[in-house]
């Protein structure tokens, strides 16, 4: 065995990358869904490792054999459903060479240019989505006290939004004592992602003192700031201590656009934590026509967009920025002997096992440096513009057909639309969608999602795959329409049969 | 832009295999510790994202004059710092795969293959070890209750203690109420790894209520049950509640093993969460000479080790096995409408989102498959053995020289050791031992890392490279003799002229 041997890696490699671009080259021939049923694999494979080795042949042969059935394509030109996580030549490059210099950059020692990398192009995205300069790893969030902000790459938006509800915690829980958690109080609108719900549960906030808004039609399912101002008042006359507001950038189920401004004044007049989660919509503010959904960021304490999802930078690349970063290292920093060392006891650099959960990290900054190299700004908001654009063209395609109704106004890339129930169906078209998307989606043609808007069982039609070109949204429409058809036609025929 | 056009993956791919497959041939010619200087790349780069891409030529340029002088490399044969993490050839493959798939597997739908293989390679492994059935996925907990234990991999050991405490902390405040969290005591030796104390600041442990239990030379660092057993019956006569004791196989600082069958009984007498700690020293107990360090596993609630570390699965790829997985669930779930799906529902699937911290997770039961199968079972146990024997043979060359002592009994790959303080210094040998160790990490020859075992400050010499041989541990052996030589004559010299 030379499980590091140069030369057998070159050869492997070689034949793994004509296998993975041979895949992208077929990809729209596998069901995009994986129609696979559940205990699949356990049929197909051994109940035990093998004790001799087995040949590189066997294994090309059991990938398309045994593991392609049950892949989801996410990459595939089809893929409409959740949010997109795209891949790239760019960011699978530096995914390949991350795994290969397989570091584990807990400290800035352990790999001096991990760390130093993630400083700098989160620093230049910063800049790309104007955000305030507090935000850079030079600037200074107060006047009177010398603090620094900067940016951190997260596994996810999950972990993100659970590490400044922590630090967020601690900062209050210093004032008020650590006895005061069962009055702490968040806030943020029903829309918000269950991230942030686990978030408070892992920090220990009581169930009850998570204040879930309602957002609804009526403000395109933004929060009304005055609905979240009442909330704190209410609560701070019963002797809570609100401390945490999250506002969403592109809300999971419709991308909705919460009042960042507003919001954040809020936050700011009770001392609140801020923080705001544009996990999804994030990348498309790199465009100027794009740029005003961020108007608030400046009273943030903390923001986040994963490069992940829209941004051609393979899962996982969650970007997160603080205005003070002090907060962060307070809450999460632990230094026992054996990871000590003089640059780190000289404060002179930065050390990214304090800015986070884990203690180990990935060499992640070398995907996204390689998106932003390699493509640069302006053909990453081309990118992001054809997909609204062909967002908009399906919008326009559900809006031509009277059997359809689009639910919500679109603001990216993500189009939320329905079925319109005919008058016998007592479900308000829920059936009826659930089978549309269900229908569609086993065909293999195509995948969407759903979810729920004030009752209505929605679907969502997400442009955001790398390969998605119109034809493809076409025919994605045709399905769904054909698919309509013959709901509606069987639907007919068993009420008429009914009466 | 074609960012996921197949063909210019595969001319770009075809580089970056040869890139790297040359990296891996020249790696000795690299310091193994990187001698950059705080912010030395800042200097190389450019102040923001290129507006206009760059060429993959210029990409090329820059790794190796601006990246790589920048690089730890833990791959080098001569890396014998904190512990390994490890690569291999059929690691990398398995993260090119993942890397080219680039799901977010969440629930089962999202790519039933990640989820299932993830299973399943968690059985294997459960079964090399030799866990108990109840830690398999088809495992029963209880004798009375039908309950399922089963296997996760989490990004790191960080997150893999922050989940079990998790479950513990609501499993006993579901009974005791959530009040009770200001009383709630956590039990380790003050050899745990500070993942714990991290996992106890951010579950909101009171910080008074982590019990660090000392651990000495008297029991080679391993915790004595009986300290234990006192602080439980003392905190329990407080009116405070005991609820998690975590046991280690392989400390960090030196691979002391705690007696873990003791420690769960003891554990099981009072009801609480046992959770047992094998990083590092989990890989060598495939071996049936090595096995008898799990004896006692059979008590714990939970048992986690990286095949990161010492298993050629490339970072990350933390492994947890829990007996009863719906404390996980209870503790760590949230479903909100857009994430529902009809396998999910019908509760015919396992969705790994609800036994981890966040939502995505990458697909990386894939390497660890690879490894296995290309490997297979016999050839990892002679890796294992090899390592051990190469420690064996540094425990040996450092006994030679009295100038040295070894300063614990070596159980795996891991040397401690230190120069003997000549007799007019009074720290014990720190300024002597530390001078050692940077003279000899800043000569680029080799990279060792150190600890302090009671109050001494000790240098740590760890095998597990996946390339290193003996005639790298012989010439580690020289640098550290020839370095101390010349640090013993330059204090003979300062030490005469004092005088």
């Amino acid at each position: 065995m030379r499980p590091m041997d140069a030369e057998q890696l070159r050869e492997c490699g070689h034949r793994m990358v004509d296998f993975i671009a041979d895949y992208y080259k077929s990809i729209e021939a596998f069901p995009v869904l994986s129609q696979v049923q559940p205990g699949y694999l356990k049929e197909l494979l051994p109940d035990s490792a093998p004790n001799r080795p087995d040949t590189l042949d066997a294994l090309f042969d059991d990938i398309p054999q045994k593991i392609v059935p049950g892949v989801t394509h996410w990459q595939s030109p089809n893929y409409f459903a959740y949010y997109p996580s795209n891949s790239s030549t760019a960011g699978f490059l530096g995914e390949m060479l991350s795994a290969a210099f397989n570091i584990v950059g807990f400290s800035w020692i352990t790999s001096p240019a991990a760390t130093e990398l993630e400083v700098i192009v989160l620093d230049w995205f910063a800049k790309m989505l104007k955000l305030p300069s507090q935000f850079l790893s030079s600037g200074k969030a107060a006047i009177i006290f010398f603090t620094l902000g900067g940016g951190v790459i997260q596994a996810t938006a999950s972990e993100a939004v659970l590490v400044v509800l922590l630090a967020a915690r601690d900062r209050i829980l210093k004032k008020q004592g650590k006895k005061s958690l069962e009055k702490l109080v968040v806030y943020a609108s029903d829309q918000t992602h269950s991230a942030l719900q686990k978030a408070c549960q892992i920090a220990g906030i009581f169930p009850e003192n998570f204040r879930v808004v309602k957002a609804d039609c009526s403000n395109s399912y933004a929060v009304a700031p005055e609905t979240v101002s009442e909330a704190i008042s209410i609560d701070l006359s019963s002797g809570l201590i609100p401390f945490f507001i999250c506002a969403t950038v592109g809300t999971t189920s419709s991308s909705a656009v919460d009042p960042l401004h507003k919001l954040g004044k809020i936050a700011q007049a009770h001392g609140m934590w801020f923080h705001i989660d544009a996990a999804y919509a994030g990348s498309a503010c790199i465009c100027p026509e794009y740029r005003h959904h961020l108007d608030g960021v400046e009273e943030a304490d903390s923001f986040n967009m994963n490069a992940h999802k829209w941004f051609l930078t393979n899962f996982d690349c969650s970007l997160l920025w603080v205005k003070d970063r002090s907060y962060l290292i307070e809450a999460l920093s632990t230094t026992p002997e054996y990871l000590k060392n003089k640059a780190s006891q000289e404060n002179s650099v930065v050390d990214f096992k304090d800015w986070q959960i884990p203690l180990g990290r990935r060499f992640r900054s070398l995907k996204l440096w390689m998106v932003l190299r390699l493509y640069g700004v302006e053909n990453l908001q081309s990118y992001i513009r054809k997909h609204i654009q062909l967002a908009k063209h399906f919008e326009q395609l559900v809006l031509s057909d009277s059997r359809f109704e689009v639910v919500t106004p679109r603001n990216f890339s993500l189009v939320c639309f329905r079925l319109l129930p005919p008058t016998f169906e007592d479900d308000n078209g829920r059936n009826l969608n659930y089978s549309l998307m269900e229908t569609s989606n086993s065909s293999g043609k195509i995948f969407i999602s759903h979810t729920v808007l004030s009752g209505k069982f929605v679907l969502r039609f997400v442009v955001g795959a790398p390969l998605t070109e119109e034809r493809h949204v076409d025919a994605a429409w045709k399905l769904l329409q054909d698919e309509a058809s013959k709901l509606f036609e069987s639907l007919y025929i068993i009420n008429a049969g009914a009466h």
